[in-house]
């Protein structure tokens, strides 16, 4: 039913160049402009949130809003705020305190940029902005039932238990010498630390569907996809980070050894681990294919773009 | 029409203490429990959030849901998102990066207590959590667009056009000796800053009011002594800053002054300082009292709680 990887990628190409030049826009008209004496706060949000990454959840929540016939307005509101979620982490991890890192998507990190104390604002400023963006989607037609839904998705993903907890277990690995770390506790730490909030992109999408009901098994699928491919994410980021260069990557490669950090890499070796992201990749694909066969009504295109985003994921180089 | 603020203190404190419980107890019900290997995360999250504060936010929530027929368990949810929001906002303020604060209610500031990066995990989840409690406020019988409206409101208040901004704004006025500053930036600032929230507060219990409806009328009434009540709530932490002890304050007293911040007493007097929250308590008093005179459907236990907590803040010595 769904294309096969090389026939897909072109097309597959052309749709996502697309959609980044949308969500940086509505990532741009989201964020707060000039008049207040916050200049430097504002200068700073959006150096934090615009102008790279990969948008993968951004174009997780739009192709999976897409599968449901969801106002791509909607959608891309949804896209906005899981963005500026992740910018946020991103912004918060590199602190001192946490990961200490100077560099990301190729550029000097928020805290190097513009000191410790605008850093901490910026991530505090980006998540409440996120819930705003959300809050607004009625404005999109959505009604508030699903917006009320999206934002409890996305608190619950982001919170103290998803990502946020995630990071607090992350945190209490660091130095562990990895024999001593099982593959499951690490398995459920990146769940939490990335994967819920790679569910949510795909569950935010659900939650702007044209129509209030969403089959329970086209839902089960679709957010099954969406756990196989946010582990595939890990794996591929652990074999990233062992194996390629910090030019190629734009943030600091070898960073996991250095910290003494368990990853998949140290716990399997790269080989099985490369093994491992591509068994996930063809479960995720799978899932797609069930929906497919299973929901007749799904957007076919939607389908197409999801599969796109799983190669995106697994071939990636940075 | 609204009692001398002698005869209603008794009456009002039995009020506060009452209500103190019941938002120490659900604040308590609304935090992650258990399970996660997240553990320390858990019991730091409980730490920055239980067993103190003033809970103004909450009580002046709870006080204008009453005065407009608000479901209580409604007004519960919301002020418990207030709690969680101030808490983290204490929490990221005492960081090094920050005020650097080691006290805070009494005990040792989080950071402290449990290391830098768990106070800034502490910080962002119990943002997330705040609303992750108001998406589920539609369970105490709310509409989907009133809980949808709290959120609005509440991410508002705390992002980059309200506290944040004004957090950004005071880190730009800090070391800018006094003669530098005018009282005009001083106020804007303490409006984002503190006022934004503590208007929020009375926002979000009108939010959970009974009927869809709100006269504009008292709408803007309570707005305008919230606003009061704001600065008021400023002036005169800047006047207890500089006259306080540590031990009666819970926090550091005299930090104003010796990290050169631009204060109220610094700009006017400490004598001036004290006869401004004086005349905003009295404004703040006045909308109440018009408020009740053109709008008699208004709840009389509510605005006597909104008066009593006006005076519990200008008379406060902590």
């Amino acid at each position: 039913m769904v294309l096969s990887a090389a026939m897909r990628s072109l097309e597959h190409q052309a749709w996502v160049e697309q959609q980044l030049i949308r969500i940086e826009k509505a990532i741009e008209q989201a964020l707060p402009q000039g008049e207040l004496t916050a200049t430097r706060l504002f200068e700073a949000l959006a150096y934090a949130s615009l102008g790279g990454g990969k948008r993968i959840r951004a174009l997780l929540c739009l192709a999976s809003g897409e599968s449901l016939g969801a106002n791509p307005e909607s959608c891309l509101q949804a896209a906005v705020a899981l963005e500026m979620i992740h910018a946020y982490s991103l912004v918060h991890d590199d602190m001192p305190c946490m990961d200490n890192d100077v560099l990301r998507r190729g550029k000097p990190t928020v805290h190097i940029a513009f000191g410790e104390a605008t850093a901490m604002l910026v991530g505090d400023g980006l998540q409440a902005l996120a819930f705003e963006v959300l809050a607004g989607m009625h404005r999109t037609g959505l009604s508030a039932r699903q917006c009320l839904q999206a934002v409890d998705v996305l608190a619950r993903a982001s919170g103290p238990r998803g990502m946020v907890g995630g990071q607090a277990i992350d945190l209490a690995l660091i130095g562990e010498a990895s024999s001593f770390v099982e593959l499951e506790p690490l398995q459920k730490m990146h769940q939490l630390k990335t994967g819920a909030l790679l569910q949510a992109s795909v569950q935010l999408g659900l939650c702007c569907r044209a129509s209030e009901a969403l089959e329970p098994e086209t839902d089960r699928l679709l957010n099954q996809y969406a756990k196989h491919l946010g582990l595939a994410f890990q794996v591929i980021d652990d074999v990233l980070d062992a194996s390629a260069t910090t030019d190629s990557l734009g943030k600091t490669a070898g960073k996991d050894q250095a910290q003494q950090k368990p990853t998949y890499v140290s716990l399997m070796g790269i080989g099985p681990a490369r093994e491992l992201a591509q068994s996930l990749h063809k479960q995720a694909l799978d899932c797609l294919d069930q929906a497919a066969h299973g929901n007749r009504a799904l957007g076919r295109e939607g389908l197409e773009h999801l599969a796109g985003l799983a190669d995106l994921i697994v071939l990636r180089q940075r």
